[in-house]
Formats: C-alpha cells, sequence, structure tokens
C-alpha cells in the first residue's frame, strides 16, 4: 500500500513541510538515506538515473549527484550536512547547480511509530519565497511522491 | 569613522538582511572572515571572550566556537561551511547550541566598491519566524553592530 505524502506550503513563507509513513523502522528508513548504493536505488523521480559523485552523510560531509531524465537532460544538486545523528535526524543544506549560490537548508526527522513504522517529517526552507515556488512550480511533490514510492519498494524488498 | 548597519526583518518572514560597508577591499574583509585568528579578534559583542574551537573556512569545513560574556555565561556556536569563494561570497550554517537542530543558512556576500572599499550583504534564513524573532530580541543588531565597530579597528590596523 502507498501511504499518504503530506505537504504544506504555506502562502508568502519560504517554507516547505512534508510527513511521510513508511512500514520499516527508523534504522531503515535511515540507512535508506544514508548508504550512497541504497539512495541510489530510490531518490528521483520515476526513470531517472542517478549519478553520485559523493554522498558522505556525516557532519561537514558532502553530497554531490545528478539526474538524468528519460529525454537525457541532467540536473546537479550537492549540499553539506550540518547534522547527522543516527535513526533521528539529518540537517543538510540543499543547491540546485542550475540556480548557483542559492541554498536551501532541510531538516529530516524519523519518528518512530508503533508497529516498526516511522514517520518522516522534512522542513525545508528556502533562501524566499519566490525559490520555494520556484521549487513547487518544478514538479517537487511528484519527484517526493514517485521517489517515496520507490523507497517502498527498498524497504519491502 | 562608523558606517552605518542597515537590517531589514520584514513582518512575518523567517529572513534578515544586513548591509554594512567597509573601508577595505573585498580581499581583506575576506580574510578577516577565514582567518580563525583574525576572527577572534572582531567576532562578538564588546567584552565578549571568543574562544575558537575549530574555524576551517571551505567547502565541508566546521566552525565551532564559544562567547563568554564578562559575567562569565558562555554560549556556543557551529556550523559547516556549504560555500567558501575566495574573496566573493561565504554560505554557511548557523546553530545556538542552547537551541540544538534549529539551524539557519547565512549567505555573506562580499562586494567591491569603489575606493578600495566594500560591501557586506549578509541574508540569514532561519528555520520559522518565531526563531528569527527570538534571535532578534536577542540583541542581535547591538552584537552585530559591536562586532563590525571591532573589525573596522582591526582592518584600519
Amino acid at each position: 500500500m502507498t501511504r499518504a505524502l503530506h505537504i504544506d506550503a504555506p502562502v508568502g513563507l519560504p517554507v516547505v513541510d512534508m510527513t511521510r509513513e513508511f512500514d520499516a523502522p527508523p534504522a531503515a528508513v535511515y540507512r535508506a538515506h544514508r548508504d550512497p548504493e541504497l539512495v541510489a536505488r530510490w531518490l528521483g523521480p520515476h526513470g531517472f538515473e542517478m549519478v553520485i559523485e559523493v554522498y558522505d552523510v556525516r557532519t561537514g560531509g558532502r553530497y554531490r549527484y545528478s539526474h538524468r531524465d528519460p529525454e537525457g537532460n541532467v540536473y546537479r544538486f550537492n549540499g553539506v550536512f550540518h547534522t547527522a545523528r543516527e535513526d533521528e535526524l539529518i540537517i543538510q543544506t540543499f543547491e540546485y547547480e542550475a540556480v548557483p549560490d542559492v541554498v536551501a537548508v532541510e531538516t529530516l526527522r524519523f519518528e518512530a511509530l508503533d508497529g516498526g513504522r516511522t514517520k518522516l517529517h522534512t522542513h525545508s526552507v528556502h533562501t524566499d519565497v519566490a525559490t520555494r515556488d520556484a521549487m513547487i512550480d518544478s514538479g517537487m511533490e511528484q519527484g517526493v511522491r514517485e521517489s517515496y514510492e520507490r523507497l517502498d519498494g527498498l524497504l519491502a524488498g
């Protein structure tokens, strides 16, 4: 079963909040965010190929990766990890390289639910409202929804 | 002469914008932000002692320092550098350790002005409006004003 993705993007604030439940415990969901070979199997919309250059989930670690869409267009992203606390919390910056030097900060909280499940809370703060709105208009919701569907499959596998 | 500090903190947005001119070129102002032994001489309100544990201004580098006020109270801060581009740009995260896991992102742009001067633009985005407001209410403006007065002195020295 695919669980609901809840997105809250208040008008006039540069913020996006999302929650999503997973049928696996925090340790498994965290591991799928930490291990590059797992991340590459679920992060991104359907049909995109992810190539990871570096993905070093620890305080002061960096990540950089590209997504290639079915038409061959390539989108590159990078950031640094401010906090990485096993099975609990990741705080990272986020930059889409086509819009250089415009950096968001994302906080991911892995909440343990009864029955060995997890609620993932993501709080993203963009540099301004226009940047937040552009991110939403770029198809963010579909990309996140499809990513989490693939993550469901990975966690069930 | 002490130049004016301009602060813009729009009601209802988690953002603070500041500008300040310095009578020194970008390379000197950048160096005063990059070299820990220089940073320790100006960052913080008058009468505070700064102790730097780490201050590694490069992409993926970390900083952590404490400020001790005249009464002996200690305030600790840390973050990571997302971007450090010599004489131009620093993008860093910011965490006040008394409020853990609440992380802002700060963008510092060093703009060259005529006459070998610099305009420093600082754009800070906090995790929410309440956190931004608490930062302002904590005496942020006075702390920044006094820091930059000390930086004027360092640059003139």
